[in-house]
């Protein structure tokens, strides 16, 4: 690659006219945002720039692979493993990772998950895990790589230095209307992947009224971008594309949510969460050449959730991240309560259906900003949050309800549940007189493999 | 208008997805970028979708409006009084406000104008003006008043308060590539002048290699929107297309120019010069109803040019502003070398035509390079120039010149004129064998009467 001499207001001026970066530009253009060489304005108008004119496919890719190299890059892992990770852009009582990263450890290849925590209304996992008493998301690289060749998957935070890029960049796309860029969304998201020197990737986009990405069509063009990008930096890259209207699985809250995954590792969790995740896993199976096909890959999938295998890898994981020994051992054992083990909390209400007839909707949204309003969410980052409040579905789309019936468990810190939030989940449910189509999470896949 | 109660991100994508902002839009986001609420990556942002989106009219006439309202504006003058300044995008050569400025208020109407310093490839009125020995700049308000009373125009430096919103948003333009956007400039020139609580304004847009805007219909577009913007804020709103392809005049550089605005004044100026300065007048007068028409309002200007009138008011001015008046009454006989009255002091070499033929042209440049290279320019603001410094070309496009002729005298501080120099200067003289056709400087004027 030629370098590049030009300014910042030249290169500016370069994406504000439309034109198309080279990959020197691009090497520039980040090496000046990393050193701070670039001030905030001059970022803010080239972010701009970038939204309204567009990346490129092939922008993309460079983009993505400096913001990579802006920091620390895991180092190469042995050539005998495959490793593997996922990445979803949000959603509400998503625990997918939670379920996801111990059965492909079950099946073989090794899951080095790098995950983030909660903002706005989408909760994290990382807040997720350590309503676990004792799990620590810390950990070192040497160590990481000794989890990973005894137990074949860990969940961790991310260090300072990972990305840095992508930090300078997305507090100023936060604050400046640039954050729902296809290039940009996907330089952040795969650049902090690929900086885990994995083999292969796949990634849930959302599409719905609680998604980012609100428009099916958007949806899958951020889908075939991260798909173009991932494979573009030699990564095995697939994509799926599921709706995000009413909460994944049945649970929403921090504590609740292991506790459905530890229920679903048990064989016994709701069907659209199992299903994603059974999907999820069967194509990085397949695209790692570790299933001759999807189908095998979910059958391998299915295998491991049914046979124990991946809730002992979820046991082992939890010890290798500091949990004492007997806490995950009880966790993990199906005679008991997971939320009694994890010590876990709350009052609880009911919530009634004020009709009869059949469910029609659930809205995510709602539900998100009751649990955010009963102390369950970060209004910005670092703030402290109560990870035992939320939600317990107990219908879902397409069941058929009496009046009276309870619908959702409120579990709240108060002692007695805040009018305003049972009013807006109240809200939240619709109850219609006839039977709704029940259709799949799953709009669509992209399994297109890497060219080489 | 109904107030605005968006946020600055909220701001930002409506210019962002292409919407024209409301009245009280742009006053809300005038107003964050003046409290500094508006970070300088969301300002930088703002204004790059600006740029790329553009402004209307009626969002620049909101703009400017604001902008104005940012900082201090002139009191009300005296009703009787007609108030009238000009304004140039900036030339080489340029020294229309010197000649301008007493020409007018020799014609009875009064010239409160604020001027500014040179910056890069273009002189600063006010930097010309301190060639005069004891010229003095600053003013106050009061005094203003009292000068325009008993002279009728002054020419003045801006105060840290006068539009703050421009030189928040100038600093933040010079940085992010978005200085060329009509509605940007429209907005930073005519809040500044429309300050002056002005009656009547007339803009002179250069085009050409050494204009800030090359290209001839972009000159006019500006000059049409400055024009609307203008009259929109009830300003009697003129403006002249000129060409700057070669230096306006045949003095460039800070005490030659107020030499030959000086001989101008003595009815011994250079025609090309002359004629702009008698143009601008008489749209001025014209469009202030101090003239029946454009004609009459040139052959105003030409009479106070000729009579001494003009000449004595420059006197008078240069007096107000604290020159001596010894100094003021030598420099303005014509019997005297202004450069001598002016003590600027420099080493003379001249520059000889290296064939016979006609001239085609003289880079202006290449000219205003040379002498900023001399130390006639500044790279940042605030730095040191040297006055003395500059051209005084013996020839001008169309002449016919022999081998050996002198076609420009350089001023310079060193001992012998650098090659480097001489070099590029040799290199902004181009010699044809037949002779060009000379076409005027102005290109077009513009005196849409403000629309009642």
């Amino acid at each position: 690659m030629s370098s590049c001499n030009m300014t910042v207001p030249e290169l500016i001026k370069r994406k504000r006219d439309g034109e198309a970066h080279s990959d020197a530009e691009i090497k520039r253009l980040v090496a000046a945002i990393v050193s701070k060489e670039a001030q905030p304005e001059q970022i803010g108008a080239w972010l701009m720039a970038a939204y309204i004119r567009g990346l490129s496919k092939e922008e993309t890719i460079s983009l993505t692979r400096e913001m990579m190299n802006s920091g620390d890059v895991l180092p190469k892992w042995p050539s005998h493993w495959t490793v593997v990770d996922k990445h979803s852009t949000g959603g509400v009582g998503d625990k997918v990772s939670l379920v996801l990263a111990p059965a492909l450890a079950a099946c073989g290849v090794k899951v080095p998950m790098i995950s983030g925590r909660g903002l706005a209304h989408t909760g994290g996992t990382l807040d997720k895990l350590e309503a676990i008493p004792g799990f620590c998301v810390d950990m070192e690289t040497s160590r990481m790589r000794e989890v990973l060749e005894s137990v074949g998957c860990c969940i961790v935070g991310q260090t300072q230095s990972l990305v840095p890029a992508d930090k300078a960049m997305y507090a100023i796309r936060d604050v400046t209307s640039t954050v729902d860029s296809l290039g940009l969304i996907t330089g952040s998201i795969i650049s902090k992947k690929a900086a885990e020197s994995i083999n292969t990737l796949v990634l849930d986009v959302k599409t719905g009224n609680a998604a980012f990405m609100k428009d099916r069509g958007q949806a899958k063009k951020l889908a075939e971008m991260m798909v173009d990008v991932g494979n573009g930096l030699g990564i095995h890259t697939g994509a799926i594309v599921s709706t995000m209207d009413c909460p994944l699985g049945r649970a929403v809250g921090h504590a609740l949510e292991v506790a459905e995954a530890v229920r679903s590792l048990q064989n016994n969790g709701p069907s659209d969460f199992v299903d994603l995740v059974v999907e999820t896993g069967g194509i990085i199976l397949f695209l790692s050449e570790k299933a001759a096909s999807e189908e095998e890959g979910r059958q391998k999938m299915r295998n491991v959730l049914k046979d124990g295998t991946a809730l002992a890898k979820f046991r082992d994981m939890a010890v290798a991240q500091k949990v004492a020994d007997d806490v995950a051992t009880r966790l993990c054992d199906a005679s008991n309560d997971p939320l009694e083990v994890m010590q876990s909390k709350a009052n609880k209400t009911e919530l009634k259906c004020p009709k009869s007839g059949f469910v029609a909707s659930i809205e995510a949204m709602k539900c998100a900003r009751a649990v955010h309003a009963l102390g369950g969410g970060r209004n910005k980052s670092g703030e402290a949050i109560d990870l035992a409040v939320g939600l317990q579905l107990a219908v879902t789309i397409g069941d058929k309800v009496e009046q009276g019936q309870t619908w959702v468990t409120v579990y709240h810190s108060q002692p007695e549940l805040p009018d305003a939030i049972r009013t807006q989940l109240q809200e939240a449910l619709t109850i219609d007189s006839s039977q709704p189509t029940v259709a799949s999470r799953i709009v669509e896949t992209i399994t297109r493999p890497k060219q080489n």
